[in-house]
């Protein structure tokens, strides 16, 4: 027997219907590529992704086809999410970050046909556009006054293209299982792999992310997504927002430390999501110019473990409330949020900040176990660690294609490619990625760890740690440091501050110092161009 | 194209497991029938779940029976919620207030197969059961120590039957379009219809719940459900606790003013739900015992309008925060709450309390709309009232055997059967049922907002207004009304008190103290009743 309710598709268009009926007039303030501040609300950002719609189908663009955007945070790229959700078609972010290379393989993996690009980067895509022979029009994001000369396909500028429009028009998807979006993974650990997510999956990922222990947005949020939409599906907040009627505060391209506190303190920002970069930077501009922030309530920090020293600044010397979170583009891309269960609402000080190193536990809608390589369940004990392994409604059952097809398996388990253990009370840490695992003696040492602890040495500003061949261990750890500007820190100083921090078989090797250690293009460290940097380096224990 | 993401169905079975995973020691405490405290947790729950389960399946019960409950909120209420459903068997919640006649025609439209009885209603049923052709047997929830002797057919005691299982099972649902519950209308208005709840809709109507400014709860809540699992689904808590990873606290049978607050104390409850009545007793004991309610931070309060005074008691009394609600069991029930959106943040004392009359802004997940007779929507003025109608995936397509077909649109919208306006930041006021709205001189006169008036007078206990045939005007409005106990309230009082606060033409054309009003089974008053009892009235304007 059939329940007797109704049928309401989760799509992607309920949400900004949702938004723009019950919060008409709520801000999407940004900063616009062209500079100034620029002010609008959900019921024009819905009313202009209407006309998106008109047009885009009124140009023969349907169901399935992928268009691309290369854009900044701003109400511009936000209307085009769900102008091109609304025909059926799919809104494929590229990261203008990675190397021209890999944009131009991603695009012709995608076949994209259009592209919404902005100024920032037309110099960059004409480049590229004689290499994509799918790519039928460019739209640049700007309006008549601001719109270069350039070579790009059918180029017109979004302002004057959206004149041609009525938005008399309604969403064309009725099947909540259409793909809504694209997003290729970082390419932390090799080539990037296509993740399409469903307008299913987009709904239902913001109304998990919604709850009041994951990201716990509400209507009197005013929310800054610094991470960028071409992000990890932007970690959804293009989606959360709107839901929960928070503001939207848009950084544009600028995401330096004086720019972000200037947006965050003149637009009252009350909540933010960015990487532990980005956090960094904003933490270094208010060290040297002694600024506040008293309207910031909460922090999401992830894609990388966040260092120790960065959630004690924002709590114990901003009052600012980090949420370390962990996720992926393969989940859509929330797993994990390290928010406070009574278990632990006593823990104060060094103990609490121990607690948040933790990735945190699991909301409704995700499942997680750790494996061990026979894939049998570790116990939640905090100690026992192994490989990663989710299942829910906003994970991916396969990438574009069928590339990867090995970290699907058949019991429906997605492997994360992390290694983790899980405490009695459902904390999940991440020790590692499985390809960065070092294996000495046979046991595995966490390379997160030492970072981490290596990091909360004031002289540090950057560290990794990686494996290399030993005759006799297999592998050693090799600590791989920045040191600060103007200090003068010694190999010794460093391994005496580790010494008694971690067992003794943990201990690198060596210490390398160095003026820069490669970086992906969100902003990880990147360990497989570090291992070949170092490939020939000769451990002093060997 | 379809997106690429995990199939991960929406079941009852995905919340509870959640719950055992995430928060197994997650306390849920009650307050046992046989009258000491119980205290289990959710890894348990569903341990015992999966054992009803197992045997349900065992003696013959599959996908779509129709299982019966009568029964007190207890662990052991929940515990059959998830058994049921894990076999794809819909849990039917009987309302024992109702009239015996009542409860035998529900149970025969339904054509309940088994009964999971509390001791309380041992009596009742043995007096029903030869009605129900089609139930064939009767498990109380008890031990064997309080078994009665018992004439129902194939009665067992709950514990003794749980012996039977090992708990090695696992659930049978894999469609979330299956049905999970069933729920009949409180009968307000006339007959109670079914209403059939998915698995789908009841977890989304979960995470609807979930959100900040719905129930926004937390696993840092300790939730005391008193609404009663029977009435209007349970307002959803028995699935929206576990999700969220809150400990339950049940009040078993005992709701009196007392007893509440005993348990409100005695167990820390975060965050309570209850109709009016519930927290009028609760207040009334307060005033006269003294207690004060540190622990308590929000309840939830709806079924009927939250008078003022209530509000007011709560909010500036003790410290507790109100959060109004208006729900219909066709729709699981989650329609509106009245949180605060920024546009009113500055709001303080009686301009609050004002605003908090409203019923609420609709969370994403529920549309809703005011129109005219003609189904022409109407402006959101906070004016212009008219039928409301809603969508939704938690909200009703149909009645059960298809009662009552004429409340849904042939447009996918229901008709609630309430009057209401909406306000321009999307407030809702119910000022009446379509069915006892008064049309005096072609104009509508809001009964609601005379009584929530009237009960603003210290001397008056409860007030009820009513429309009387009339010769000039059609109908003009009684003032019905309790006086409290020892007062000398006179009608000249009344109505001076009233006189200014409304439109001389609304101003009831008498008033009739009594000592009752008749009410339901939820505790509403029954105006259908009331009307009959005043048919031959003479109103003294005739
Ligand atoms: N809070 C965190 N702490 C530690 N690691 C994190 C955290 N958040 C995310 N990560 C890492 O980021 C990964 C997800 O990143 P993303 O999807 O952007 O691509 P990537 O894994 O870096 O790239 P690729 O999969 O192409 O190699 C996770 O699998 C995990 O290794
Ligand atoms: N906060 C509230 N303020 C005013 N009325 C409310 C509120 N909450 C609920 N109601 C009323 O209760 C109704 C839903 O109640 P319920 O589903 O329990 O059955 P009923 O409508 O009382 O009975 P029946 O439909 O069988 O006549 C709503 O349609 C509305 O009239
Ligand atoms: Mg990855
Ligand atoms: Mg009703």
């Amino acid at each position: 027997m059939q329940g007797l309710m109704q049928h309401w598709p989760l799509l992607c268009s309920k949400v900004i219907d949702h938004a723009a009926h019950e919060y008409p007039l709520r801000e999407v303030v940004s900063r616009s590529v062209e500079g100034p501040m620029h002010r609008t609300n959900y019921r024009e950002v819905r009313e202009r992704a209407l006309k998106i719609a008109q047009l885009l189908e009124r140009e023969g663009f349907g169901l399935g086809d992928r268009i691309a955007t290369m854009a900044w945070n701003t109400w511009r790229h936000l209307e085009c999410w769900y102008g091109i959700t609304g025909i059926g078609a799919i809104y494929h972010t590229l990261n203008p970050r990675l190397f021209p290379e890999q944009i131009a393989w991603i695009m012709n993996d995608a076949e994209d046909k259009l592209l919404f690009v902005d100024l920032t980067f037309v110099p960059l895509v004409e480049a590229l556009a004689p290499q994509i022979a799918s790519l039928e029009k460019v739209i640049v994001l700007t309006d008549a006054a601001h719109m270069p000369e350039t070579t790009l396909p059918n180029a017109v500028a979004y302002e004057e293209w959206l004149k041609g429009a009525d938005g008399d028009f309604s969403w064309r998807v009725a099947d909540e299982n259409v793909a809504a979006g694209m997003c290729y993974t970082s390419g932390t650990t090799g080539h990037p792999k296509g993740v399409v997510y469903s307008h299913r999956s987009n709904v239902l990922h913001s109304m998990i992310a919604q709850a009041p222990d994951a990201m716990g947005l509400s209507s009197a949020d005013r929310m800054l997504p610094i991470v960028p939409l071409f992000h990890a599906n932007g970690w959804g907040i293009a989606l959360t927002s709107p839901m929960s009627g928070a503001a939207m505060v848009m950084p544009g391209a600028k995401m330096d430390g004086a720019s972000i506190y200037d947006i965050l303190t003149t637009e009252r920002v009350t909540l933010s999501a960015a990487v532990p970069t980005v956090w960094l930077m904003l933490l270094q501009h208010l060290e040297t110019s002694g600024g506040e922030l008293p309207d910031l309530k909460r922090v999401i920090i992830g894609g990388s473990a966040c260092p120790r020293r960065v959630t004690e600044a924002f709590q114990n010397r901003y009052g600012v409330k980090v949420i370390h979170a962990w996720g992926m583009t393969e989940m859509s891309p929330l797993g994990t949020l390290c928010s406070i269960k009574p278990e632990y609402a006593d823990l104060e000080g060094e103990a609490l900040l121990a607690l948040e190193e933790k990735q945190g536990f699991a909301p409704f809608g995700v499942e997680m176990k750790v494996t061990d390589d026979a894939n049998v369940s570790l116990p939640r004990d905090g100690q026992s660690f192994g490989r990663l392994k989710v299942r829910g409604p906003a994970v991916a059952k396969a990438y574009y294609k069928n590339q990867g097809a090995e970290m699907f398996d058949d019991d429906g388990w997605f492997d994360t490619g992390d290694v983790a253990h899980i405490d009695p009370h459902g904390y999940m840490q991440i020790t590692d990625r499985a390809k960065d695992v070092i294996k000495s003696g046979g046991e595995w040492i966490s390379t997160i760890k030492i970072e981490n602890l290596a990091v909360g040495h004031p002289g540090v500003a950057e560290a990794a740690v990686i494996g290399l061949r030993h005759p006799k261990w297999d592998e050693r750890p090799l600590l791989v440091c920045v040191p600060k500007a103007g200090g003068s820190l010694t190999k010794d100083d460093l391994l005496g501050y580790l010494d008694g921090k971690i067992a003794k078989w943990w201990m690198p090797d060596d210490v390398v110092f160095v003026d820069e250690i490669p970086h992906t293009a969100t902003g990880k460290i990147q360990k497989t161009a570090l291992r070949k940097n170092f490939a020939d380096y000769v451990l002093p224990t060997v």
